[in-house]
């Protein structure tokens, strides 16, 4: 197989390309750039020196009829742009971008304060959460890459919305991200002076990711749902933690949560239910595709303590969208995934 | 003024050294300690060198009649031990452990799994939150100086509760910390190997903090409260954010939270009060007794979300405890308290 | 006394405004900038909210007659612009960037690839090493600071250049910096994603600061030296440590080597002499102004290590700035400096 | 193929645990402990939970027959008890502590402070740096693999060295090591709150790789050398950078450093040569078994500068130790060891 990637010198780029390069279905990897063609990819990320030596090719080359998938991880809004004339064509498409995963336009004009893409590609977009989708993904020609906190917090809170454990009214998140969410472009907020040896909190309530989760939940629960959300940046540079609470419904008297988990993940290889009240840390999927999941009852409050973690980079991006691939194209899920965290 | 510090090596004990020594009114700071006596304060503490070359004395040589006020910065339990012989003496005594603060021994018993102290004692105990507390503190002899994550938590709800703009029995509280709260003995959790880049969360709803909240909160409501309420370690020396979650009440119809976070604090030179949806960051309190606070209101959910951030060894321990000490002896709440964040 | 601050949003001169502001002699800072004028500096700098709230003055405004000191912490190259005006007229003038600090205008050339300031300012330039030039230092109206690893280096290495126990031309000084050092704007090198977790050289011999190394060296022992002078950058805040080799002159059989530091700093209460073979570390001396310096002989191969550590913003920047204030003023060397280090 | 590991629990030993379980050659790796005999693996280590349940093995069950290689991972001293009776049976062993690295057993009480193992099994024992002595690991049945500072500093002189570029008896070595170098036991000077945010000098000139790195020069120099060697603690968990200094010698005319490099590394596909003044950074190789290269000449000292990066814990411990695996067994020394560096 042929894969192509544009955007590779961004975090979710170099973490595809990394992966893809390994992986034993993948022949050949061919990279895109709009700004920086006919550059070398190690003068920009030199720890790929005497890895790759090619120059980064221009948009003109590329030919989607000669790809079988291509991977965009371009920033958010510029899909909008780049994307449509490659769709439809031989190559199957993965977007990692936010453009494609929100049905409902005025919502995306909304959140993300730019014009939607056109609406016939937005409906054949399959959002690719790879553990609840995995019959959709499996036909799509269109994959929307789920974000990063939608996919530590979904696979988090969809099995107990599913079995109806939790008031889905009740639901708040305290999600806190490494700082390689922010991306490779230097900026105030991600200054190592600024960041190092401090912890921030950051758009309150107003994350593009909400109206994600939002539209996901309400696939399981068939109604709307508000949810509170806050995002911190954490001092480290992989890693999200979302500590998730919700009150318990009746429904709880006849389930048991370990249960629950166990069910709907037995067979999903990148989802690991450690057992109630584990203290989960970010590092212990750090390089890895894992999801890592825990839970606490509170018997005082009526309420579940949900933790997820995963590596943002991998089953926040790159790992996720490897996955989508693998199950697009009929191999195994885990095919060029296996790497173990690197710890410590 | 002379003061007595025992337990100086410990990371408040230490902060207590530093803040007492530049302090106005203190002419002298005498060291105890049971197991480093004859030690150099400087050989367990090199950055002291030159500044403080004096040997700890032991506890026989700790006579309360000879100083003003004496600190106690032992670990949790310790307290119970050292105490009781001097209390009641000349010297005012502040203690910056648990073992004072809960005034139901049930309760100490069931979140600190030891024998609380004797009740007595106990009961003349004050809670040195010093914004709240203020009357109160002025004429006690003995403080209980609150925990590190109490003083965020609370300094952020307490105005709240007071004009029954929340609803009590809605709040969760997320909180984090840097890695210095774990104390100064070297630990599997605090390894820095472990530790570094990478978030961890522990004691989820088991925190002895918990009820210290509580108590804290019903003197405020006049009804008992349960939270919810998860801590996690950070990758950083110092600081705690409070993330606090609260559904409003309908009195939230009559009241700004700007102006009663305002009202509340004016007066209080320690507790900043920033706009709606400020991205507070811990590093913005680092080295200072500030209590920095912002909220959001998300109208979708009618929930509040508050943050709170301190440094925890100061306005979470020892700073907290010189200005319960300023109040105490009627000086100046600012003398000795002075300093600006360091920053970066 | 009334002191200006030129550059105050920079990381120097934050800290020149924490100093300066809790210094007892200084009744008034003014705050002056070119390219912020009339943004308030708690907006730049949150952490000084509530306690700065004034908006900065625009050059216009800057009247050195009614000003006693001018401190001017301006990137290098700003100063030869902004500062000419202002020299000479009553206020006296403290430069921290590297404008006035070489007297040869060739070298300043090589070295900074820009056209030096007018030759007749920079021979009335004091450098301000303020443990070695006092007396100079004391009856100058222009100081040119010393730049962060000149102060680090120099305070090693002079005490056993000026007493003949090394070989000049062997002089190799291996640097290491805390990423404040690179300034406070955004750059690739100090985004957090990549300088976190990871260490990186840069400018091998190449560093401005080797000429200033050079020349303060040449005042000492006549000859002209060249060092072998390598940067590092460490993922920290803060902090410089110095390691520096050389090897041992004859004369070294009559001398001591703790007792020749001793002898030179005995007197200076900002260098601290630890015994032979201390494992320091740059946060022993963190928020503060000291120096500490210790020191190991090889007899295998007949050379002595030395290491120095500063906080690079204060001994090597704002905390020398206002040393040498307080020496040009007939003040306490140690008047506003007296804070300890901030451990942890 | 069948490896078994003592040790696993170290870091060292996960690493060794990782690489051998993605080897392709690898059938099943068996784990060993003294300590921990019955317990899990992944509660221990639980990044591995649900990759590894497996108890750990006593020592009773450890049977050299069965095996074809067996990695010793334990702490330097035990290999001296452990390794005798396993030694010389069908399992070939690498062993990663010090014990069998010095050849002369005076020199080995010296710098370790304790007994030699036996000299006729140091006598077996081949040096493992493999670029250096692929022909004798080949034939091996003993591999001390060399030590993590010794890889970094010999990769980069050996060339110069055995060229005779420059003066053996001038170099000196800065080397600066990320923490997890300091091992898993929670110690003080890896205490998170002591190390973050710092830089720490230890053993000045008394790190036991002192002897090792001189004992390998002298196998291509042919002389004793002593070298000055200098360590540093660096706040991040992995990655070591040597920066070595030397005198060039009158050969250096007849030839380009570059070209040096580039010969003896061509055929070593884990050692990749920069150019002239590149400015390395230790993450640049984090998660491989490269070992990166560059260098600067200093016309005005006729000093080299030399860099070296690596992953302390892969190409300076399991990842070398798995090259020379490869080696001993006639595999593509690339094998299991393909993966990419893991930026960020």
């Amino acid at each position: 197989m042929r894969a192509g990637i544009i955007g590779v010198t961004g975090y979710g780029g170099l973490e595809l390309f990394r992966l893809l390069t390994a992986h034993p279905e993948i022949n050949e990897v061919l990279l895109y750039s709009s700004s920086r063609e006919g550059q070398l990819l190690s003068e920009e990320a030199p720890h790929l020196y005497g890895i790759n030596m090619d120059q980064l090719r221009s948009f003109d080359q590329l030919n989607t009829d000669e790809l079988d998938v291509l991977f965009c991880s371009a920033p958010s809004g510029a899909s909008t742009e780049l994307l449509p004339s490659f769709i439809g064509r031989k190559a199957k498409v993965i977007d990692l971008a936010g453009d494609y995963r929100l049905k409902d336009p005025d919502i995306y004009r909304e959140w993300y304060g730019k014009e939607p893409p056109d609406t016939s590609i937005v409906n054949k977009a399959v959002y690719g959460l790879s553990e609840w989708n995995q019959n959709e993904i499996s036909k799509a020609g269109l994959i929307a890459n789920p974000g990063c906190y939608p996919t530590a917090v979904l696979l988090g809170m969809l099995p107990l919305l599913k079995t109806g454990l939790i008031n889905p009214e009740t639901i708040i998140i305290d999600a806190k991200s490494g700082i390689s969410g922010a991306g490779a472009s230097p900026q105030k907020a991600s200054h190592f002076t600024k960041a190092n040896d401090s912890l921030s909190v950051y758009k309150i309530n107003k994350h593009q990711h909400i109206p994600e989760i939002e539209q996901a939940m309400k696939t399981v629960t068939g109604t709307d749902t508000n949810i509170t959300f806050t995002t911190h940046l954490v001092p480290m540079t992989r890693g999200i933690m979302a500590t998730m609470y919700a009150e318990l419904a009746e429904e709880i008297q006849f389930h048991s949560v370990t249960e629950v988990f166990q069910e709907f993940y037995q067979a999903k290889p990148f989802v690991r239910v450690f057992k109630e009240n584990t203290e989960l840390f970010t590092k212990q999927v750090y390089g890895s595709n894992y999801c890592d999941l825990t839970f606490a009852i509170d018997e005082r409050t009526n309420r579940i303590t949900v933790i997820s973690v995963i590596d943002n980079l991998i089953k926040g991006a790159a790992g996720q969208a490897v996955q989508n691939m693998n199950i697009m194209f009929g191999l195994n899920e885990l095919e060029g995934l296996k790497q173990s965290p690197l710890f410590p």
